[in-house]
């Protein structure tokens, strides 16, 4: 049983119940298998943060209960993953519109609507297309097969994860000092120093490493510019 | 007399000596005298660097031998200014063209080239526009009054006046540590984490750091985010 704000480090394949096909994994292997991998992805064990809604609400009950290193299989409902369809969700526009914003229809597309949201379209037909925004996994039961592979219990583990949300692969050359109960120091590895957005990462996971692992405290950055950086 | 790398805080006034006109000055009261008090412009010496073109090299050779506290007067010739005039830069374009482009030309009015240089209209006749792709002052004997206030002698008020040329007023409030001989601690202010542009100034700034006060040293910067910061 674990609780709000604990640190999970979990594997999960996830795919829909109706049609089998895999839509996400953790697992290199069985992305590879179902003709999804990426490289620009990097497989292993993902942190979740219970109660914070990092995966949809049916996994998260799941995780709750579930137990370190034991797989488990749930099929989760609709309302509890992707939600519902809703039938008022369907909007017809007219092709001769989309033709002018560069867009050529087809059945299955799918597009990215003006207010950012997505639409597939479900038919061209007479000059009119008909749009779906329903999400694309709408309405479908979602199977998860999962497992916890451990849970991260000290403040150190804790920042490591964090960083490595943010940082990504990098996030593991930063290296991290308790100061004390309430402040870590993080010192950047050089790569880092040149980003354009590093700074914004730093506040992204500065925020994240306070909020769950140093309420009250704070996080103190060194970074250190030598001949080497200052061509 | 002083030397390359020598740092001065130095105030002046910049005039064109055939009218008379103030284009610059770094005291407040002649600005405002002259009509050209800006409020975003912050007023008092500034830092020259010798020897690495931060002003025109005519006023750049006359400091070399200039002394601390004494007002001096120099004129200088438009090659060691602003440049001699060269008439191979006076180009025809047509009306119809810069109007496409949103530009209504009139005489003296002075455009931005799509290259990003600067011209200045000189007659619009004909459906024809004379440009003058010439430096505005070039061709111009220019007069500068000037007073080198003060030398700045150590380290850490190089490192002061450097953080000033790039932080402008706030660099007041980034504090100073000076570990070594090799090695400064710059703690930087709250005010200046959540700046889009930061690290790039860090960049800049420690890159002059080095090559002028710490050659072959490092500058190390320390960054403390609290809740106050992360809402």
């Amino acid at each position: 049983m674990f609780k709000d704000k604990d640190f999970l480090l979990v594997d999960y394949t996830e795919k829909v119940k109706e049609s089998g096909e895999i839509i996400d994994t953790t697992l290199e292997e069985e992305a590879k298998k179902a003709g999804i991998y990426s490289e620009d992805k990097s497989y292993g064990p993902v942190l979740v943060i219970l109660g914070q809604g990092d995966v949809v609400k049916g996994l998260e009950e799941a995780l709750y209960n579930a137990e370190v290193g034991n797989e488990k299989t749930v099929e989760i409902a609709p309302e509890k993953a992707y939600g519902n369809r809703d039938n008022t969700k369907i909007k017809i526009v007219s092709l001769s519109e989309l033709k002018r914003q560069g867009i050529n229809p087809y059945p299955n597309m799918v597009l990215r609507l003006n207010d950012g949201g997505l639409a597939t379209v479900k038919s061209v037909s007479g000059g009119r297309v008909i749009l779906d925004l329903n999400h694309p996994l709408a309405g479908k039961v979602i199977v998860y097969t999962f497992k916890v592979e451990k849970v991260l219990d000290t403040q150190e583990d804790k920042v490591k994860a964090l960083l490595g949300r943010w940082f990504k692969k990098v996030g593991d050359k930063i290296s991290i000092d308790m100061l004390s109960e309430k402040k870590v120091k993080l010192t950047m590895p050089k790569e880092l120093l040149l980003l354009e957005n590093v700074q914004l990462l730093k506040y992204l996971a500065a925020k994240d490493i306070v909020k769950y692992v140093y309420p009250e405290g704070s996080v103190v950055f060194e970074e250190e510019f030598d001949s080497s950086l200052l061509k």
